[in-house]
């Protein structure tokens, strides 16, 4: 059970709790639009505090709320913010949790959204905490393979660019190990897999590093693109080699098989055409609006009474 | 009918579709205090998407949302904003438009919320695009003329000041050719109207460009006086002299005609004498507060059901 | 009584005010988290404008509406504002005051609420205006005194650290010329109370200036710890000397007498130990969660029927 208790990363969920989610989130989904009427939770006021800006992920939890008939209270960008004065998270925390009922917190630093939900009283929601977790990112995919796939259980899903630093791919593979899948990674030499995230996944899953990315396209079930950014190259020629030779085309979707699906955690920069986007395979803008029952989900799960 | 239809310039609107607007503007005038009490927009939610920042627009469009009951979700400010992490404003209008049910833009490049509202399944308000347009103001002063003179049909207007680069000047000029009134144009050397503006309306307006000041306070029914930004002079004497001779004060009003009104799109810096203020003619600050029952009547027109 | 009033200084409150915020703030507290279910404010809409950040004192207002069910439009910083373009005060606020019932106004300037209270006809609390006055953290220490101690009557309280440029401690210490109390400051030499503030309580109050601090700590009833600020120190090394002589660690709480408590307009940096924090007299966290019953009184006393 979620109820009161802080969400700071997918391995504080097992399967059968996802399962709960996602059966609540179906049910958000199908009233997303007169959830409001009867306002489940309008005695309650969520807190959005970014230490760093994320606008798209701050105005999904928001939307969620506003859905659910709560109130939202919202620090947008600690720039802007007297919490920059010399003030410990901690203190912070044990402050901003007497305004509201539960907390979002996004933060450049690993590791702060779990010190949060230590100094706090009321359940903390971790959004992003710099290269460690982002859990409801993760939720997000999962939910998007089972609506578009019917299933999560034996696809094959091939996770295309910057596996190293890519935050979101290293929760999704921890978190996909609760399921029997076959993974395809490819990533330019640079950017490889992380050995600490490789060890802890690889007698879980069926683990394939491959470099025929042509051979991956055809067989798999799910295309998880992820942006690769010019700041990891020191040469930029580099980049846009790497680039051109990543880039998902229509020439390349044509070749997919039927009912496989194209997803990116977004932003996309250069990764996938847009001409793309017009393909029914092309799932990445739906991805971001599961972003919202998903939310109301947990929101409503943690906050409910 | 405007419903579920973008509004992105007044070139969109008939001069029966003004008429709708106005006769919701005034129910909503007279019930701005307890709409909220039936609250007709509960299950609707508006974000407000602001690449350049414009508090006044944009907590005048929230205000009017709060006041039909719906709620908000907003980007203050794009500089605190991920969507400047190089993705496209295509991609972000994907997003949010499955975050809420109405989207207002303001942006600072023209044409920005016209392709905004073409990659939108929701509606799009356009709240200005930079040298573009900003349909929502010209509605409030369109409706600032008919409240406060009973009527547009028949008016003087003088329109003072920037004329070259002032876009709510364009905008005003533009929805007037929709009426029957007699147009005098008083602006700097450097200032002056467009040409492609003059063209569009010398035919259906009687437009006067006029260099005698005095004679045009006496007779108009309207002084619309607009910002001379100082940034548009190189020589900055040359601006102060210019603000000296166009510059209102109690002087001036006192030579205006009785039932006239002074009008300003405000933000004013210098070109109206703080003593007008306190004057009955003054009708600026109105003016500002019809924004709110304009809103309000576009958004229920827009996002009711 | 408040109704309609606006609130910018303490003194504009007198001792039967404050009791009748005590009590309503009593109400509040009592049903802080069920009164949004009657939605008291519903037709009601409070304008944060904030022109310097305050994220703590913004989303303590903005909670308190919420939970009397009243609507919030805010802006967070007037950096990110076009109120900065050039605008008078008192021209934004009679715009401003048109969207909403109620303003509450932050701003570096001394005497800005004041001129804001002036040109609005709807009314302004001031949430702190430069070096001047923050009214309604005044009211928040003093419930804080009340509602731990029982009474503020015949207590003794010890202030300790920055007595110069404090405004929480000047409008603290005017409040408290309305009780019987005994005061003791503590502070550097360069940080003295200024003359006139102390002229103007050194009649009405038991104030003492010492040097023992030790003394004060065992017979007080309340230490009131003020953070100093590094930067009214040229000679850092003299800063750090001196924050060395006046934190608060588990040592001195130790020596406190039975039922005192500790407080502090917070933000803290280095005055109090964080150990000291999970002691009994800790109070300057609760200190800032009573922030929310009084501004709900305060809104529901101003803005209510």
């Amino acid at each position: 059970m979620l109820k009161n208790k802080s969400l700071i990363s997918v391995s504080d969920l097992d399967k059968g709790d996802i399962e709960d989610i996602f059966e609540k989130a179906d049910y958000m989904y199908q009233n997303m639009n007169n959830m409001r009427q009867n306002e489940p939770m309008k005695l309650k006021i969520l807190s959005t505090l970014f230490y760093e800006p994320s606008t798209r992920t701050r105005l999904s939890f928001e939307s969620a709320m506003e859905r659910l008939g709560g109130s939202v209270i919202s620090m947008a960008d600690s720039k802007t913010s007297s919490f920059s004065k010399g003030e410990t998270l901690a203190d912070t925390i044990r402050i901003v949790e007497s305004y509201s009922d539960i907390i979002v917190i996004r933060h450049p630093l690993e590791g702060a959204a779990l010190l949060a939900s230590r100094f706090s009283s009321k359940p903390v929601i971790n959004a992003g905490d710099g290269s460690g977790e982002h859990p409801t990112q993760t939720l997000v995919d999962l939910y998007t393979i089972k609506k578009e796939l019917g299933d999560i259980e034996n696809k094959e899903i091939t996770i295309i660019g910057d596996l190293k630093y890519g935050r979101t791919v290293h929760s999704l593979l921890l978190a996909l190990t609760r399921y029997h899948v076959k993974i395809n990674l490819v990533s330019p030499a640079n950017l490889k897999l992380p050995d600490y995230v490789y060890k802890e996944i690889k007698n879980k899953l069926d683990v394939n590093i491959i470099d025929d990315i042509e051979q991956s396209i055809k067989q798999s079930d799910v295309l998880y693109i992820t942006r690769i950014q010019k700041e990891r190259f020191t040469d930029k020629n580099e980049y846009y080699k790497l680039i051109g030779s990543y880039k998902i085309t229509k020439k390349e979707v044509e070749k997919m098989k039927e009912n496989s699906i194209i997803m990116h955690p977004l932003p996309r920069i250069d990764e996938i055409d847009v001409e793309v986007d017009f393909m029914k395979k092309a799932k990445y803008f739906k991805q971001a609006s599961y972003g919202i029952p998903i939310r109301m989900a947990l929101i409503s799960m943690i906050a409910g009474d």
